[in-house]
């Protein structure tokens, strides 16, 4: 007997779903059969790959890179939103909104050669670990997302993360993390400009937002990285929305699917009261419009990857 | 005996420095072996890859275009550069500068889907004619650069196309012209913009540019698009100079090339002198550098892809 190369997921509708779609695409002959090249697999990062709860993984590492930064920025003890970072005072940081965000995000991932970042992310990604879990950031990608992504490469797809998270960020842990290399990352980005220095030419991130990688620009960030439409697409949010439409927009076999975070026992219940992620119109909406609806709590046998170890 | 994957190419020091590169980044336990994840190849695409004489092939596009768009805008009848181009005054045109060229582009290139776009160019492609050799352009594709995309891919390179031309222009034709899926094909680009047109989603080509992928920014194009730095660049112009820089700048055995253009009798002669591509810098300094530098006359038996049918 097979080995169900599934094995984290239950049976029931949405695993069936899957394996549906993809003996049609790939059996050669039939009415749904999708050449090789075209086997174009899009899948969000935060919440729907690994953990994005109590926050996401990009953020926790802008507020501990504020941290480790302050001794060099002695204004920011005077200086909102990084006097309440440095104080532990999330609610008030917060408030700050997108513009903190990007201020933080700015005075803490520029500056540097995209070498440098890499390494700093490198480094610090090693060593953090997740307040509840108590282990590195990288053992909360769920498993049944990792065997799916096994499972659709070993059917010569060709998967693809399509984030709103920093590009360079995801770059430097998709391959040893998803088996996704650098090239298959589609994320936000700041500028960068060449500069050859003593002789040695470096990329130099610059403090500008050159692409948002979310909503309706997640189409517009896979028409510019991969040129071509999708046939499935993974996501958990309302950030997901367009993406998802615009893959399940094309002609022939398509497949959408949403996870959905309803397991507090194992992970976390949030959809529609999420502060930074909030699923609403894909909940009303996914169903009628033939998505598979993947709950945590009924769908996976094990959620987390270190649990598969 | 093996057939030899570059008959095109003469025996002599250019072949032979590309035998010794992929021998050394490919032998198992060598000093030089690269992972296959990093054989990373990348090609600039007009007069690399394919000819850009007596016009870059997208801007004989251009030109044809507003030719074939007139009926619908007779004020370009009084209207520079259109008037020009209308008159078949190809020097008067020119001397509106990139000014003039962008606003052409505007003018052929946006306000449709990325569907509609890719269809226009479809059909051009599949009937235009070069004046010189009456035949497609793409049959003028050079016969020893596809069959070294072929040799690099058969021991296991990833072959990317790092051009200053339209991303979605290439993106139409390189798959079938050089075997490079659009998710390998880096250009430049124009916004577009998400919409559902009566529920059917669709990108909208916008009259802004995106990211114009030239000289400096072909090193930023390749850290966006890809991720990780090269092994391996071929180009032809000083447009192409910073990423031969940047490639051949990085750590372990790199490789960098230059087809210069000196066959007036079977292609065309220019370097220092072209009008819209100039080899200056690169003919200085190449050598220099250890950059393999590539006579068509002196190194390819072949030169055109139809050729070799």
């Amino acid at each position: 007997m097979e080995t169900d190369a599934l094995a984290s997921w239950n049976d029931g509708a949405p695993k069936q779903s899957i394996i549906d779609f993809v003996r049609r695409v790939t059996t050669a002959g039939g009415p749904d059969f999708v050449p090789v090249p075209d086997r174009i697999a899009v899948f969000d990062n935060d919440g729907t790959l690994w953990a994005e709860s109590p926050l996401p993984v990009q953020l926790v590492f802008v507020l501990e890179r504020v941290h480790a930064l302050a001794p060099q920025h002695p204004e920011w003890k005077e200086k909102q939103p990084f006097k309440a970072v440095l104080e532990n005072d999330l609610k008030t940081a917060a408030a700050s909104g997108m513009a903190g965000l990007i201020e933080m995000v700015m005075a803490t991932h520029v500056g540097m050669t995209t070498a440098e970042f890499d390494s700093i992310v490198k480094d610090w990604i090693a060593t953090a670990r997740h307040p509840r879990f108590k282990r590195p950031y990288t053992d909360l990608a769920y498993q049944p997302m990792l065997e799916l992504l096994a499972y659709l490469r070993a059917r010569d797809f060709k998967t693809f993360i399509v984030s709103g998270g920093g590009i360079e960020f995801m770059r430097s842990f998709s391959a040893t993390t998803y088996g996704i290399p650098p090239e298959q990352v589609v994320g936000s980005s700041v500028g960068t400009k060449y500069q050859v220095r003593d002789g040695k030419p470096v990329l130099v991130r610059q403090a500008t937002v050159n692409f948002y990688d979310d909503k309706a620009d997640k189409p517009v960030g896979i028409n510019t990285f991969i040129g071509r439409r999708p046939i499935a697409a993974f996501g958990n949010s309302d950030g997901d929305f367009a993406m998802l439409e615009w893959v399940a927009g094309g002609t022939g076999a398509r497949f959408a699917l949403i996870v959905h975070h309803d397991d507090a026992d194992r992970e976390w219940a949030y959809d529609r009261h999420a502060g930074l992620s909030t699923l609403a119109r894909g909940l009303d909406e996914g169903p009628q419009r033939g998505w598979t609806m993947v709950s945590m709590k009924q769908d996976w046998n094990r959620v987390f990857a270190y649990e598969a170890k």
